[in-house]
Order: C-alpha cells, then structure tokens, then sequence
C-alpha cells in the first residue's frame, strides 16, 4: 500500500539512517570498498510498514535479522545501497518531501556522497578521502556522536555476516 | 513552524509513546492515581522538531531531560497528559491524519482508556481495572513486548523526578 510520502519523511526523521561505509578490499584497485547505504529498521511484527515505504519509495530490499542470541525480538531491515536506486528514486523523494528533524543534515552529506559515486569519484584516492570526511560529518550527527552503526540505538548488537536472510 | 500533518503521524509511528500510568497515591480517595500519557523523546539538540510538532498538535508541554549521570546526551521530551487536551485535540488529530504501523493498535487502546477517564470511571475500581487490562494489552506492543517506560528503548535509563526541568 501506497502511503502518504509526509508519512513517510517523518517515519524516516525518526528511524531511517543514512551512512557511507568504507571498508578493506583487496581484491578492489585501491584495496577498498565504499558504498552508500540507506536503512530503516523495525520490530519484525512491524515489517508491513516497510513493505509500504519500499513500495512509496519505489526502491529497496526487505532483509530479516534474527537477533535470538542477544535475547531480541527479531526485526526487519529496509535496505537501499544501489547507488543507481539512490539517485533516481531515493534522493528525488525526499528532496520533494523533505525531512525537517536534524536527519536532514545527514541527508544532505549522503547527497553530496551521492555526487561522488555518480562522477567515478569513488574509484579514486581523492575520492575516498572526501567521502571518509563527509563520513566524519554525518557521524557527529548519530545518536551517540560518532560511533557509526546501522542504526545507532543503545546498546543495540549489529548483525552479523549470515544472520540475515533476504526476504 | 507547523508541520504537514502526515509528517507529524509518520514521525510518531516512529518515535511516540502512548500509555498509561497507574501509581500509587495515598491522597486519592482509592489511593491510586491514573493517568494517560502521550510522549515523544528526541535528543536535545533536536528540540526544534519537537517544538513544531507541538504547534502542529496544538498541545503539550516540552520538559528537558539532563541524563549526564548515565554519560546521556541532553534529551527533550513532548508530553501530553492533560485528559482535556488528549481528548480534544491530540486523539482527533491522530484520527484525522491515521498511524499505520503497529503503533496504531496502542492508539486504538490509548483511546479506549480515554474514554474511561471521560466518564469519570477512573475514580472507581472498576474504572481502575479496566485500564490496568488495557495497559496489559498495550505493552506488549512495547520494544521489549512489556516492561512500561517512558521510551522502552533499550537500555535507556528512566528519567528520575528533579532531573527534568520544565522549559
């Protein structure tokens, strides 16, 4: 189902993070990965409202984490990394319904990000020391200050390689 | 600044809390007080939201929370507990401009103690049974599917009576 898209900006000032990942990769020219990465995570009894913002946003993949052995609820994660997808489909939405919490400060480095991968840019050593410095920006603006995380909550174990399984 | 009012629903899907609270209350003719609590937490430096979502709802009180003693950063709080208030402006604004995940099933439970306190029947111990069954359904919907508080983030501390000041 189609939901409001101010439904969906204020959902997302709320919940949704935007972050840059910069990570080792050997078999990558430079010997590192970067990529940008939009996610919203929810309760996994929650999960119907994401079906509904991926179908509003017109982009991005549902995965389910399975937190058993932390003793959590099982959640539900919106993911959208496809840099084609975050152009198009992602930047234009929230660019025409705007977020107004200090997510939107966030947003606006992850746009500038954005314009890095579209000129190559971050195929080249230049390129990733601007994008690891607006990653330094955005961190300032994470619940805790500076520790990136998928989604930054107290305490909240990060999922692990093989935890998730697409939906 | 107000909001568009689908931002003001997607946000509190998000980040809102309805519940009620039932204490202990040696002056209270039963010796119990009730009380319907509507709650959105942010950190500090993020008031402005929570400011404009106030103008928008058209009531509520914004408190600041000092968590320094937990190593917290400042956070500032929208409360809404005024039974008139909730009834006359804060419930027809959520009606009108719908929730849609599963927030809207403790909404649908916070309206259902409105109207207990409504005709009165919150003095009475039927009154106070029927709401303590309501509260019962209502925190299952919680992040930790039944332990009340404020936010029911994890690992949260609960703010202490005299660390809040009223803005």
């Amino acid at each position: 189902m189609k939901l409001p898209p101010d439904y969906v900006s204020g959902f997302i000032d709320g919940e949704g993070s935007f972050f840059i990942v910069i990570s080792k990769h050997p078999q990558k020219r430079l010997g590192i990965d970067a990529r940008l990465t939009f996610a919203v995570e929810v309760r996994d009894d929650d999960i119907e409202i994401l079906e509904s913002i991926r179908e509003t946003l017109g982009c991005g993949i549902i995965y389910r984490l399975d937190y058993k052995r932390y003793g959590w609820f099982p959640h539900a994660l919106l993911k959208v990394s496809s840099i084609g997808e975050i152009r198009n489909k992602l930047i234009p939405f929230f660019v025409e319904h705007p977020l107004r919490a200090k997510k939107r400060l966030s947003f606006k480095l992850f746009c500038q990000a954005a314009e890095i991968f579209a000129q190559k840019m971050h195929l080249t050593e230049e390129g990733i020391a601007k994008l690891r410095e607006i990653q330094k920006q955005m961190n300032q603006y994470g619940k805790k200050g500076g520790i990136p995380s998928v989604r930054q909550g107290a305490g909240k174990p990060r999922a692990r390689r093989g935890e998730n399984s697409v939906k």
